[in-house]
């Protein structure tokens, strides 16, 4: 079960160039391609009206995105616009377009009613465009379980100590004991943790050559369903980070983490870490990247041992623990939002006509 | 659900020398070996009757098939013809036999009712044969699409232009504007396309320096339920190739295309691509070779996808175009061949004593 | 359906150092690790009781276990003894544990109900831990087959002169010409084969320089229901092996053949052949290894061959011969095994508590 009515990052805008680009998402496969006239992105329901060739098998045309099997057209709305030796197209020669957005160097897809599409909804992160100040690597990692798995990591950072301890985590004991200050409502999460006086973690300390111990800190933020906003950083100890708010001088970096189911098993995982610290120097920032990259393979990993687990055995018996109080209150936004989505009876892309036009019509 | 009374190709008959060949057809795992005496090929159920192991792993022996485990042979009828230690051999002791024809360089087996297997109604094809006029590759892919969508493939003759432009295809508009004539009857069907004054295709310029435009035809007979018969060619335009009939001195190409049900989702593609133009040139034939198998590997991948999409979605909702007019067509042969067939209980394999004999007794 | 209130084979113990190892026995996911302190080999179940993580993914610390997302550690029983950040620990943090006893060199587990778990059931082996007299290898297969079609093998030895003839085989007449004798009870089952005058397979004439025909045997003792304790050898034909005992002088070999289940279609495979004529050469003792890992390996082969034709087209129809006899004895001795578990209930895990002491209380 799926949330549908949310917008998810389907691409990097930097994978869809001349080509087209074909990506399960929710279940549903679905090929992104850029007009050539507008350079938009769009999103079709992968499969050809004619004969289900995937679509992502064509080539971009000026009028759409051909089909590399008999030559059929569908243009950015999903509607057949030409057929090899055919003057007359009929009117139910047509996909399902998906909404898409390009913002931020993400491809942002809608998968519910295309009604409800509100571009607004998109969460901000102007970082991804500020490449003076937030220079950054586009990350990508296609992970063998559930969304909420990796949602799940990012919501417990003890698991830091144990998973990463030679890149971003360092001593297991510190990330316990970090000062924890969680912030929430109905639908959003955010927290605020605090390590002071600790020891840098070597990801840290290959990037600033600290002379002994730091204040550190993680700032998260839960964009639901399946979006983190992160920024994480650390300067001397002692010198107020904390209370008087300069955190300037140390390592900085911010990174977004984008979940996006492509089944109810695997997911995608973009992410982008964001070198605070030297921006001016690329191997400073492809060093970060390097160390996260490595790390994420490590949550990767676990993630993926987990699901299968879970895929066998279910969750039955398994208990909480006191680091997990953020990740039970964000699963119960995520539930919320599905369970508010099925009361809607606003996610039924089967009940729904495949072109927005008719879907608004029927509405 | 296959059909069944029908002969298809198993083989080419050079893959089986002193060695047995395990095959799956109409999902029915196939032994096929060559008996020792005679030079003919066998086929047999591939599942010892002692312990169910594969007699394909088995070796050729003067008395038929020995299981490669505990030494049972069986002989090309599926009797079983010695137990090592054992005087005695159960009646019941023997395995289904399948009837086999060579012709042609293929190996032609009967997947039906045995009484029903008439060698006559296997499609003639002696170019195969004709090595000093029409010297030929041996072609041979594993196609994870059910074999009617390569079929299909051959009656839609506008996908050249789009799926092979860089070898047998050429301009699309070619294609879409051939002239097509179509001669059908309830059980069979062929067409001539004719694409008059038209630009070469790459592989036709690669074979003939042609100086201009030239006369190109495609002849195709569909021998149900899966063999499509091709002569292909071109001469320079305007000599008279299509009203008087000279086809001489310019590029010609002869293929057999045999599809193979493997399973319901896969099959065997086996393909003889015939030089008919520099015969005495080994490497011209080569060379065709290269293109034909570069240009059906890419109706492989194209076939494959349509299967990935048809397997996931079905194919409720495609729409039919002015050049699926042959397919349909095809279509309803092969649809009539399978209602008559399960119309007649003749193809009820389950229920048929395992041997022919056995079998011909019960009827 | 696996027998449960047995005990199999894990591993060899040298598979399990400082490093936690999950394997799957009886299609449960377990994990083996040796207490850092007693040195002992502890069995888990393989998922953590906090969020299922494969705990053989984590690291073995002083306390037992340590999960390798959050810190979690599991002791040996199963019971959780540390949760990060946490000093209370839930009753219910706890995991299933298996009865482990490490014993000649092999690491067995009991899958059944703890409480009946009786180490003196183990089969004894000392020959494993008589390195002097005899050296040996630690080989271990993975087989895509039931365990059955590998006792199966053992107990029909008309194999060797069809699949083995390279090695360990030699001529199949020999084999079914073979004397054999062969004492059952309801639950045990052994056989001497004699091959008096015979001319001597590949491997003994690799191993022993014999002049011409020996006098060879081959001693079988089943184990049920997974076990078989193999010694062959050869001397000098008409020395008196037979009538007077005396088996010294020529070739000789001990291998031990362990069978685990590791689902309904794949089992492990642990064999530890013993050179018992040149115990000072350990290149003889190596060779010995690469003949029988060999030989092993087209066994596996051929039940992976069996068991596919099996999985898909069932045992239905298969005939008995002369050689099965003391196979199907076999496979009524582990029938009854089977039977006599079922009625007793004995062997419900999903009805039972998670760790031993509970599951006590509760008997």
């Amino acid at each position: 079960m799926f949330i549908l009515n949310t917008w998810y990052i389907a691409a990097w805008g930097s994978e869809i160039a001349d080509k087209p680009l074909g990506r399960r998402i929710c279940n549903e496969p679905i090929v992104f391609f850029r007009d050539q006239s507008t350079g938009k992105v769009a999103a079709l329901e992968d499969k050809c009206c004619h004969r289900a060739a995937p679509l992502s098998m064509g080539v971009v045309v000026e009028a759409g995105l051909q089909c590399g099997y008999h030559g059929v057209v569908h243009d950015c709305s999903g509607r057949c616009v030409h057929i090899p030796g055919q003057e007359k197209i009929p009117a139910r020669a047509k996909v399902r377009a998906y909404p898409v957005v390009e913002k931020n160097e993400f491809v942002w897809v809608w998968m519910g009613a295309p009604e409800l599409a509100d571009e607004s909804r998109i969460v901000d992160y102007p970082y991804n465009d500020d490449h003076a100040n937030w220079p950054h690597h586009k990350g990508f990692y296609h992970i063998k379980a559930n969304y909420m798995l990796m949602v799940d990591n990012l919501m417990d950072l003890t698991h830091l100590g144990y998973v990463h301890g030679s890149t971003i985590g360092g001593n297991p004991q510190t990330h316990v004991q970090a000062l924890m200050d969680v912030k929430k409502t109905d639908d959003s999460l955010s927290y605020v943790r605090w390590m002071l006086n600790s020891i840098p973690p070597p990801t840290y300390l290959a990037a600033v050559p600290f002379k002994g111990r730091v204040d550190r800190w993680q700032e998260f933020d839960f964009a639901p369903p399946s979006n983190v906003l992160q920024w994480s950083g650390a300067v001397d100890a002692g010198t107020g980070a904390r209370e008087h708010g300069n955190r300037t001088g140390g390592f900085s970096l911010r990174i977004f983490h984008g979940l996006t189911p492509e089944t109810e098993s695997t997911c995608f995982y973009f992410y982008a870490p964001a070198n605070g610290y030297r921006q001016d120097d690329p191997v400073a920032t492809k060093e970060l990247m390097e160390h996260i990259s490595h790390a994420f393979l490590e949550d990767k990993l676990i993630c993926e041992g987990q699901q299968q687990r879970i895929d066998e055995l279910g969750e039955k018996g398994l208990i909480d623990i006191v680091s997990d109080v953020t990740r039970v209150q964000l699963r119960r936004i995520i539930q919320r939002m599905g369970d508010r989505e099925r009361l809607q009876g606003e996610a039924a892309p089967a009940a729904r006509p495949a072109v927005p036009e008719a879907s608004a019509a029927a509405s």
